[in-house]
């Protein structure tokens, strides 16, 4: 599995998802062709899926955002009769490499969460309208909805299989699903996840595993009424006009990976990538309507794009390289100037949309799990929303002064509004909140230094980083500790660092990153699911698994 | 490592702690007897410890508790001149199999946690006095006190070297200290445990990992005077006299384990054991003083510490036994009736101890990784404090009616007002309002039927049971539950309770067990940490690991 997986795509060329459009409801229909599987070895019957299904989803849920501003709800179905999803396929699991398993149930994760977040705060509701079974990542995907209708038709039914028939767990956010957003009582969870063939009809409401059951002969008018009631409810513009997510241009090479504000520099002998963001070129546009006239060249949007993709192009394809270090470059002026414009539009559908994918783009950095240092050098610009960058690494350093020869100003960080709420983690908080979790005081007075320049002294003064170094320590310090970095043991920094990002209150977001999938992870680690007589690998073969008996 | 792991010991066996008393002053020392370890193959050099040294840690923990009222501080320090703790053994934790080492840190855990709650919760607060290196699971332990001094001698230091010394985490505990009680800035938390050599002096204060710092003239004394100073806080009675926790008899067979209250019967062709619980034979003291009389041997004591017993061996000793069937026997009202008087004499310092080792032992089930059924027949005493066990229970299962040929009345449930605060879980809540986190209306019904005995219909009704059975279908459906359950994969069943389990809110506690624990497990199954070439089977070799440096 080492072709380059791409994420770009766009509707046209979907091959298993329908968009459809009626009004201010739009369907979302799955409908998997089993022949067009990412890669070779199997085939995706009964709407099971795997990354190259969830990339088109995730693209379609993005468009859905940016290009409908009209739609108000989405109804997830089927476009096929006797199913509505098996959920992850598993001959591809059972192939797959333990990291391709890890970074896919991650992005099928991420994308769950972006239906929530458009349901949540983009008046975007998703329902889903269940007839055929929806099985293990088949029933996660219609969690993620607001609103579950179940046809009753005595042979639709949801089922969390996973335990009984793969020895794994619905480990996409099913199980957290369950307990945290449906809150089923904790015992019949336990007799739903262990029940190969699910639950249907009235039960299956009783448990709180959907919230309707329908008759066949109501089914078509009533998914259609009740996604007009949710449509109704939503505040976006009906007579809006959305903008066209273009392709994105990217240029690949041996040692890097080049957009038009993000450049990645791959130095695989250092196992690092140096993620460079061009600040703004243009000043802000005059308006909300000229922001959107330049549409995707916006600079918020675009430079959210393209650093979403790189983060997704480094986790899938270039594994080996455990260091991310972020640069800069530009004015920090004209970024702070970008974010109070977007916060000053925040009633405009375009502007609020842009807040959120930044928001979920950061999010995406917090839980890659690479190690992550932010480099602060003359001629940066970490203000505002760059400046989350600085604060979602895991170390941020800074250079004191100027450079000899160098006539650019010393580095300086400069705070916004952005940096004090709109940018929540996943913990609920933002990263600034997070850091100073035991210091509210020291929050408090980051605070009152909004837009000013912080010079390395001013800023380490105020634990917004982590050290400074002048010139002539600079260069030896930040090599050694690069150096070190990429010396240690990837597995124990991935656990090291999804401990310590994530101070504070947890969420279902946290937990489904933090406790669901370190769960997963360590079974899909496990000879009972993944070695030779292990369940992943028997399934469909007519032999039975067999299983080390040790409870650990 | 088959030999039989006890857990009874007593201060005179010890061979790794001391313990002197000072007035209202204990300390506790630790002073590790590298020939002593629990199994052979590794010495226990620099304080270093396996899972007999914190066996008799617990064991103190416990007997400071019962057996010495009038201690309301403990000093935990070193008996070595050069080092206060080098943490778990690292020759011990290479040579071990993955479910040893799991549990062994599951253990460790506990006791840690058991820690925090004398100081909570009865007034006997523990201080920490490092003097030489504190280093990983040393650092572990210090930072369960309320208070942690370090002497400032230019060589003592705290650290966490696990993760650039043996790529592992600092997986008891310390990570989620670090950010959640220390809270600790995450930047440095990143730095301080990528950093072998640790931080000492001032910087220790300044990055909050230690509470203060001491100059060696001052340090006996301000060690002192500092326990002293919490001491003086506490509510314990001085001039009370502890009780004597005398050694738990017990006789084990090829298919028994009996002590007097708890009757564990062990069938390992069905990979199960039934624990039988007798309800109290004694109607309750006539005063607290009373019941202080029967010491060891009042009913709600002796269980709990039999209880207790019973699962660590189960956990250690039995680990193909994956599933834990809960039967009791007795009077309901007699269980209802020790509650009650427990709850009435909570100002009794050892009522209020009683009380809470029910809390932590009823704690030790939940996160006990066996699954947990609970049979509530005729002749159970399901009531009060032994209601927590169906509760605990992933599945309860409630014979409905009588049974041919037996007089005893139809099975009954009795909650009480033990059900509803005296038992909270490690999430903060009661395993009711866990149980109803999606139907508070249900726990406000449940709670207006306190004292009343619930037959099985009523019960199910009110959403306590997850299934009753009359005779007709008990025999048979009870046989296919518990084969069933034992035939699937003992892996995806610890990870799908330890996610069913806690839903709710989380704390420091269910995050040490769900998210730290569960990243520790999947790096003690990477060949980075335990391969052959790994960092945890090369350390003191002189050879570097080889790290596979894909990241997942």
């Amino acid at each position: 599995m080492n072709k380059l997986i791409d994420f770009r795509t766009e509707p046209a060329a979907y091959r298993h998802w329908k968009l459809e459009f009626d009004g201010p409801v739009a369907h979302l229909i799955m409908d998997v062709d089993a022949n067009a599987g990412l890669f070779d070895g199997y085939e995706l019957k009964l709407n099971s899926y795997d990354l190259g299904v969830d990339i088109e989803l995730y693209d379609a849920v993005q468009r859905l955002r940016f290009e409908h501003p009209e739609v108000g709800a989405v109804i997830f179905r089927s476009g096929k009769e006797n199913v509505f999803c098996a959920g992850a396929n598993i001959r591809m699991l059972g192939k797959a490499a333990h990291g391709h398993k890890v970074n896919f149930c991650k992005f099928t994760n991420e994308t769950r969460l972006s239906i929530e977040d458009a349901t949540e705060n983009s008046g975007q509701t998703y329902l889903c309208a269940i007839r055929g079974t929806a099985a293990g990542g088949g029933y996660e995907l219609a969690v993620t909805a607001a609103h579950i209708m179940l046809i009753d038709d005595r042979k639709s039914s949801v089922s969390l299989p996973e335990l009984p028939l793969l020895a794994v767990l619905p480990g996409t956010g099913g199980l957290t699903r369950v307990t945290d957003k449906r809150k089923v009582r904790r015992d019949l969870a336990d007799v739903f996840c262990t029940t190969e063939e699910g639950v249907r009809g009235k039960r299956a409401v009783q448990w709180r595993l959907v919230d309707e059951v329908i008759p066949p002969s109501a089914w078509t008018e009533k998914v259609a009424s009740r996604a007009l009631e949710f449509a109704e409810k939503s505040d976006r513009p009906r007579d809006a006009t959305g903008i066209s997510l273009h392709r994105l241009e990217r240029e690949i090479t041996e040692t890097a990976v080049a957009y038009r504000h993000v450049r990645v520099e791959l130095e695989r002998d250092k196992r690092r990538a140096t993620i460079t963001i061009a600040g703004p070129a243009d000043p802000v546009p005059a308006s909300a309507d000229a922001a959107q006239a330049l549409g995707a060249n916006f600079w918020p949007l675009a430079m959210a794009r393209e650093l979403d993709d790189a983060i997704l192009h480094l986790r899938l394809n270039e594994p080996e390289l455990g260091l991310l270090v972020f640069r800069t470059e530009g004015d920090g002026n004209a970024v702070l100037a970008h974010d109070d414009f977007l916060a000053a539009h925040q009633t405009h559908w375009l502007m609020r949309e842009i807040t959120h994918y930044l928001k979920r783009t950061l999010k995406r950095v917090d839980v890659t799990s690479r190690s992550i240092v932010a480099l602060i050098e003359p001629g940066s610009c970490f203000a505002g929303t760059l400046a989350e960058l600085a604060f979602a690494a895991d170390r941020a350093v800074m250079f004191a002064g100027k450079r000899t020869g160098d006539n650019r100003a010393a580095a300086a960080i400069m705070l916004g509004a952005a940096n004090f709420g709109a940018y929540p983690m996943g913990n609920g908080l933002t990263r600034l909140q997070t850091r100073f979790l035991g210091e509210p005081e020291t929050l408090a007075k980051a605070e009152t230094h909004k837009a000013e320049p912080l010079d390395a002294e001013a800023s380490a003064e105020l634990g917004l980083v982590t050290a400074t170094f002048d010139e002539t320590d600079w260069n030896d310090e930040i090599r050694i500790m690069l150096e070190e970095r990429a010396s240690f043991s990837p597995d124990s920094l991935t656990g090291l660092e999804a401990n310590l990002r994530f101070a504070g209150p947890e969420t279902m977001e946290t937990r489904i990153f933090g406790r669901l999938t370190a769960w997963q992870n360590w079974i899909f680690q496990r000879p009972n699911a993944v070695g030779e007589d292990g369940a992943l690998k028997r399934y469909g073969s007519g032999q039975q698994p067999v299983y080390d008996r040790n409870r650990v």
